[in-house]
């Protein structure tokens, strides 16, 4: 990925004319872009590495695979969320990893790690750079060095089992790499959050992701058949069979714990056979309550699409859904995607079951162009965000969830404060919402937030992150559905598992990493 | 429940003229039960509750609600496994908790763990009493008394939310209890594991159970949607939202934690309505494996039945799954059990989809009669097992799990394992299996042993166990697919979750219960 931006340069655009004439209308901002940097020009924070640790971590993985250079710390300094971009681009010395290392497999991550724990260096696991919680940030915590353990070497598909559908997943495989060797043996995992590009296996473990696919395919912690973790104190290779009462689950402590307690290296997934055909419907809903309630009847009886996402008015409005109408002419309603995937049979039986309750829940089949068209662009949202933060506009997201009957409260209570906090600080904001996840007892909610970028606009959306982080605690939300705590969402950890929560992975971590080295300032408060 | 038996005096019925008959033949017993004992008559191991600790415990829960009675400690003694009841109906003193106390809520709860941390005192807690692994057992540790803190108090539905699909359930609640609450609200919670007549919901929780409706309701692992945990170090709160990536799900930490890291005091669960319609259909196949196929294909599909399971040759052509013909004529192939819930729609959807599969699968359908039979005698096993106890026969149950790929291995091994330790114990066995439990990745197998006692059936049962335990985790199953750990099954939890698997566990208590009152000699080795 470039370092001051999502993904490749080739999927960088301008923005369309009608949206530069939407900015200036809404927002009065110009829609010139600034002049990015060229990497190399930015200062960077000295290595704090010691050519004693650098020959140290070379005799564990060689010495092509040790690297203190410019670009690959530039690259390596932290995640993608817009506070991350509007910190890599802002003048000053940046911060970064003291050097990179890229073992080869679990035993050299094992080593790493106990190098590390000796020789006082704090590790922060580095799978696809996609973290937007501030969960790479190279945070040192009480020691003078800090280096990203980048697991893009750990590539391999391993123990693929057709008959039980498993297979082994190399922690450092993207979302693209893992489905590409899955195709090849006619299987794919279906995990296709909006960060499947880049994003890792291990990483999509270690943070509870959840793809566009959930619907269908469940969470990837629910996907997780086995992992395989290193730690300084050496290895876990946790689940034994696809359910097991042996105890609690061990699995569900290191998924989620986001480099904290381990390096999770690789992950046996659950996967099935390529779909033998989709079916595509899109849906239009009067307003968001109605399609809520829509949304929840088909889950609730058990109709299973694949995809089930229903964008607010707001968010339809603006064809935010529909990548190719962005900004065309407004959409009234809420717009709904549903897909079916499987054999014939199965896509036959679920399209028409959901399909009679949307209708009867007061949906409007729209037909299969809107849902292609949504599959079609469903990556693209964060080139947006970029482009977006280029010609001066703020643009973030941010996400939750909770039960059914308390969604219309959790949704109206965060849209309120990040719409007062940032009226107060003088740039009126356009707040968006989805549900594109959800559950028989509730669903997520999902918020993408536009204003001017103020002087500062770090401060701006810190500001109103944390009155949005308020609002869903005192409206029973999670902090989190689905990108992880990491650095960002450590103040409400407390208010998420209570005292004696913290204390438990507190304890935790202090058996498996007594010395602290693991990812130190993320998740634990 | 009887003190020395399962269940209620009125289940309790002579056996069946045929079955004698059988067992006469194959195994040579006479067939005439024995006496059994009267309560008042066995020897108790004297209480060693002081009058101090008795009016400390008195001063929480009120005079009514601490018992030192010999019948209430007899009733306390222990779970209900076939080895339970061997040593329940032997001669010789019986141990049993020093006292019984009975809570009136989650803050009595808190108040008696503290009590007892400051004063020595270990805790068993109790829910149904229907344990199958030693759970319950009176363990004193390195205390010199021990309590049985029975739950059966905590037996309110509250915060019932019809829309959401959730509610919470106190611990103490029994199956039945717990339906006939939630019907008169027009739900059900849909988990009917065996021992669901008696069990509890915070057993359900603790022990990460399963019930026969798994295929379409879940493991109770799954229902989970938060729980209130009483430790001696305070309360926690666990789940926030139908799903989270807030950090390693702590729920998940508390499930199957069986009494050893606090006590689980209220549930809330998913529901649903109560179903529509029910639709049953049984099916017969050639032989185990072709069976088998069929269930697999059927759930990696997605056709969902409600119920879906398999006999195996043995346990077909006993008519083990169908109470009322057991010991009747012999039936030939593999019997397998279909129903399918919910709304008429849903129903015929699914049942049209799984009866193309399990047809195409080599399945002959029977018709409704033999599903109905299963579900009408589903509960009455543990009875049937207890007058086999009567008449000098050995029954039990053992139960594992694993990928579909090595579900044939697994049943052998754990197979050859029995039938060679019981043959080489002069008393040659009939081995029995089923599927019960299903999942895209693989199933359950569930044991059932029947032979002729020998002269001390505690060892006779314990030496096969120990060889199928052996078994199971040679051939990559877990030790345990429902029944839990316990103290039976603790000398292979290094096996199933690792040294450092254990260490974390370890880590956990001595943050929760750094005393170590909660259920000794539980789980954790």
């Amino acid at each position: 990925m470039v370092w001051d931006a999502w993904g490749a340069p080739s999927g960088h655009k301008p923005l369309p004319e009608q949206i530069r004439g939407l900015l200036a209308q809404v927002f009065g901002v110009s829609g010139e872009p600034v002049t990015r940097r060229d990497e190399g020009d930015v200062p960077l924070r000295a290595t704090a590495i010691t050519s004693e640790q650098h020959a140290g971590l070379v005799a564990v993985v060689g010495a092509e695979n040790v690297s203190a250079d410019h670009r690959d710390r530039l690259r390596h300094a932290g995640g993608k969320s817009t506070p991350d971009l509007l910190r890599r681009r802002a003048d000053g010395e940046q911060d970064a990893p003291d050097a990179i290392v890229f073992p080869a497999d679990h035993d050299e991550v094992l080593a790493i790690l106990a190098y590390c724990a000796e020789n006082a260096i704090a590790v922060v696991p580095f799978g696809g750079g996609t973290s937007v919680v501030g969960g790479l940030d190279p945070v040192r915590g009480r020691f003078p060095t800090v280096i990203a353990l980048d697991l893009r070497r750990l590539d391999t598909l391993t123990d693929v089992d057709p008959i039980s559908g498993t297979a082994t997943l190399g922690a450092g495989l993207t979302g693209p790499q893992a489905e590409e060797l899955l195709a090849a043996q006619g299987l794919s995992l279906g995990h296709f959050p909006q960060s499947f590009e880049y994003a890792s296996i291990g990483g999509f473990a270690a943070t509870r992701s959840s793809g566009q696919a959930s619907a269908g395919y469940g969470r990837f912690d629910d996907m997780i058949q086995r992992l395989r973790v290193a730690t300084p104190g050496g290895s876990l290779d946790l689940g034994r069979a696809p359910a097991s009462a042996a105890g609690p689950d061990l699995r569900e402590l290191f998924a989620g714990s986001e480099g904290t307690l381990g390096v999770i290296t690789a992950v046996t997934v659950r996967v099935h056979p390529v779909p033998e055909t989709t079916a595509y419907q899109a849906w239009s809903f009067p307003d968001f309550t109605t399609g809520a309630n829509a949304l929840r009847t088909v889950i609730q009886t058990g109709a299973n699409p694949t995809v089930l996402r229903l964008s607010d008015e707001a968010e339809t409005g603006l064809n935010l859904a529909r990548a190719g109408d962005i900004g065309g002419a407004t959409v009234g309603g809420c717009l709904a995607i549903t897909t079916f995937e499987g054999t014939p049979a199965h896509v036959e039986a679920r399209k028409g079951e959901a399909e009679a309750l949307l209708t009867a829940a007061g949906g409007t089949a729209l037909g299969e162009t809107p849902a292609r068209e949504w599959e079609h662009g469903r990556f693209n949202a964060p080139y947006l965000r970029d482009a977006l933060l280029d010609v001066g506009i703020l643009c973030e997201t941010l996400e939750t969830a909770t039960e059914w009957s308390n969604l219309a409260n959790l949704k109206a209570k965060v849209t309120q404060a990040l719409t007062d906090s940032l009226t107060a600080q003088g740039t009126p904001a356009l707040v968006m919402c989805h549900i594109s996840h959800t559950y028989q007892t509730g669903a997520s909610l999902y918020f993408t937030v536009i204003a001017k970028q103020a002087d500062d606009p770090i401060t701006q959306w810190a500001t109103a992150k944390r009155a949005a982080g308020d609002a869903i605690v005192a409206a029973a939300g999670t902090i989190t559905h689905h990108h992880a705590v990491g650095a960002d969402h450590r103040p409400w950890m407390t208010d998420e598992i209570g005292d004696l929560g913290v204390q438990v992975l507190r304890a935790v971590k202090q058996a498996i990493d007594p010395t602290g080295i693991l990812n130190p300032g993320k998740l634990i408060p």
